[in-house]
């Protein structure tokens, strides 16, 4: 009845449930009402779903961002003169690309403040990945962050308490009511992280396949353009690439295996595929960060920091001030090593005509190498090695995967899924999907 | 990863976001867990507002008011071998028929076990009018409710901790989560709470127009389908009446007020709208009853009660059972009355076209005759007395409503939205509005 100018969160669910738009204020109350603890769990989760259902306009999902950004730290990163660059993936099977990029990057002369996360679901995380390397300390603090990012120009850590507090407890209440699901929470907690981070620039890898969160590419690009638009709002030039996961990225999945692998590109080396994407992210990285007119120009940068070396000097310079062990690089065997090894052999010949990806994701996870909840510890050690990707001929008894493995309570399960991932047909079959599918952002983008 | 047969609530809301129907046991293990305290409310208000936007099937709300219903006690009450009748309106404003028909089919020979609600926003509380008669209880136990239906054929209280726990759980979450709006909820929890009475059958009274909580009569249809039918599916004989509420019911609005009206009524006295409208919901209740084989008979059989006397003899029993003075049926003064009255009278001559219910119930909280919050408690002597209602001729200074308060400080508003809703023009203008607009259920409905 008193009609007060006092913010009600009734009025914000109600409106947002009858599909009108919020203003930028009531959006910036909700978050700091609810990031205070000044309103309840409840409350919120039904604001939620009512967002996940009837969706929400670019103005607020532009708005949610930058009230989650603000509920806490924004790092001034200017004592440093060159451009920050950060990129983004959200997230694959067997995607190791930020360990290659960040010092790549960074080698090129652009700062790259990289904040990142543990695995989720069937997808591995950069966090669980630098942790494969003995020593490695993602928990910095925001100064010994900035002394990292000083000296070597990359650094790579997890969310610290500082950082985007609301979408902490967002995520956490999203995840247990069914609310994760939604392209403008899933952009807001995004955008809020990485923009936090006091980046300039941003390149995004939105995943899209089988073993993507976004199986259908019109999804990935819904979100992507999601992506740009709201960091555009706010100031910042994102660009975001829609690239391939229906089947693993390079031929590693593990912790530690794809440290291998990482250290392979940065050789030279390693999976076709990887090392294109690698180049192809780290070209607009090198664009954005104001050292390359283009992108190509970028590409040809990053490769030619690849083969002076330069690029794996500046990994292991990051490892080292990091608190890992830099002789992990000239000796991978220094890496955890599981116990065991299983090989998979094809029962027919013929040719690799798909992968079910998010399935080998999973068995990683069963294996050890990921988590099944959120409390669990991850077993570096375990992975598997493919022998054979899409369009591959096979012989009869050929090998088409290595499981590494420590337990053998949980390889029989993880032996059947991955067994039931690969698809052999008699011929190729169907068109090679490309490795990027779209650009979205930028000049380079929009068609 | 680990799937269990146990219930998850997170799959539950999840199912239910996703639009696809739940099924019985999902239904019925989610509200029995809530009830227990097993699952948390933000999973529950989630879910709610999944239900809000996504809808619910027929047998989903079978199925979600059977679950509400069977979280507490369900009365027994075969222990009278007539049948057992209720009444439910969905809420208006001076809508005091209850109080008119349980003595009313009581004194026809049918059992009225009526459990009824308070005041909530613009409209009038069943138990609000009820304890304005000085020392009428609301508050019996089972034993002593099951006692007074017992020798006196109708019975009216309050809920009880036993009836429906579920449901008082649930509307409490809803009401603060703007998950009160979803005709599907709405119809599990009406039917959950009265089919607990241990009814054979119901007569429920949707109401449309601008002073119900559904404006528009093809949103009042849908409710009143759903309700019958869900009761139907559990097996009772249920019919719903679509009612006018675009103006106050009677004259009077307010506590004791609209006990002075029911009075009248049983008395054969009163207005001719509430008089009608009591006929025809007793004719329907007889009818459902057993005791009349027509709805015509049932309306006749009522004028005659009326008519002897015998309903206000049943009435005067009742009150005296559950405590209330029954002199106050004989001599109406010493129901509370207000310090002060205030009279509106008409700016201009012309007809009244319309009145603006909603608001004439709102004037009526505001001078303390209903809750602004539900802690608030109720002024039983404040109210309204409308001398005019729509079509009626007014002449210049004539007297519309007179306004009865004890507080001057709540007056001025009272006053000025009390103008506000009546408008006055040249002509009767449009066409009469019906008593009744449609009947749904049974053979007399369905037109």
């Amino acid at each position: 009845m008193n009609s007060t100018s006092a913010f009600r969160a009734i009025d914000v669910i109600r409106k947002k449930r009858d599909g009108r738009e919020l203003s930028r204020d009531e959006i910036a109350s909700l978050v700091s009402a609810y990031t205070r603890g000044d309103i309840p769990d409840y409350q919120v989760s039904a604001w939620l779903m009512a967002v996940v259902l009837r969706g929400m306009t670019r103005a607020e999902t532009a708005a949610l961002t930058d009230a989650m950004l603000h509920s806490g730290e924004v790092l001034d990163l200017s004592f440093l003169a060159a451009k920050k660059v950060d990129k983004h993936s959200t997230g694959g099977v067997g995607d190791k690309t930020s360990l290659v990029l960040a010092p790549l990057a960074a080698a090129a002369g652009v700062v790259v403040p990289m904040i990142s996360g543990r695995g989720l679901g069937h997808t591995g995380g950069t966090l669980d990945k630098l942790e494969a390397i003995p020593g490695f300390n993602v928990n910095l603090s925001v100064a010994q962050f900035r002394r990292v990012l000083e000296t070597c120009g990359c650094a790579m850590i997890g969310q610290t308490a500082e950082i985007a507090p609301a979408d902490r407890k967002l995520y956490a209440l999203r995840d247990v009511t069914g609310t994760v699901e939604s392209p403008y929470l899933i952009c807001a907690s995004i955008m809020s992280k990485k923009l936090a981070e006091g980046i300039d620039s941003l390149v995004l890898d939105v995943k899209t396949g089988s073993g993507a969160f976004m199986k259908k590419e019109e999804d990935a690009a819904f979100l992507a353009e999601l992506m740009v638009e709201t960091g555009e709002r706010m100031g910042k030039q994102v660009v975001a690439l829609i690239t391939d996961m229906d089947q693993p990225l390079g031929n590693m999945i593990g912790n530690a295996l794809e440290v291998v692998e990482v250290v392979e590109v940065l050789r030279g080396e390693g999976p076709e595929d990887l090392r294109q994407l690698c180049l192809e992210l780290a070209g607009w990285m090198l664009h954005l960060g104001g050292v390359a007119g283009t992108v190509a120009d970028g590409k040809k940068q990053s490769e030619k920091l690849i083969a002076s070396g330069n690029a794996l000097e500046k990994f292991r310079r990051m490892v080292e001030m990091q608190g890992g062990d830099p002789a992990v690089i000239d000796d991978l065997k220094r890496l955890p090593q599981a116990q065991h090894t299983m090989t998979i052999s094809s029962a027919r010949a013929g040719y690799l005509t798909s992968l079910q990806c998010e399935q080998i994701g999973t068995a990683c996870v069963i294996l050890g190498g990921g988590r099944e909840k959120k409390e669990d510890s991850v077993d570096p050690a375990v992975g598997i090695v493919l022998h054979k990707k899409v369009g591959d001929a096979v012989s009869l008894n050929e090998p088409l995967a290595t499981i590494h493995y420590n337990a053998e309570a949980r390889v029989i399960r993880a032996k059947q899924l991955l067994e039931e991932s690969f698809e052999i047909g008699d011929s190729p079959a169907r068109e090679k999907r490309p490795l990027i599918h779209r650009i979205i952002g930028k000049s380079g983008g929009k068609n």
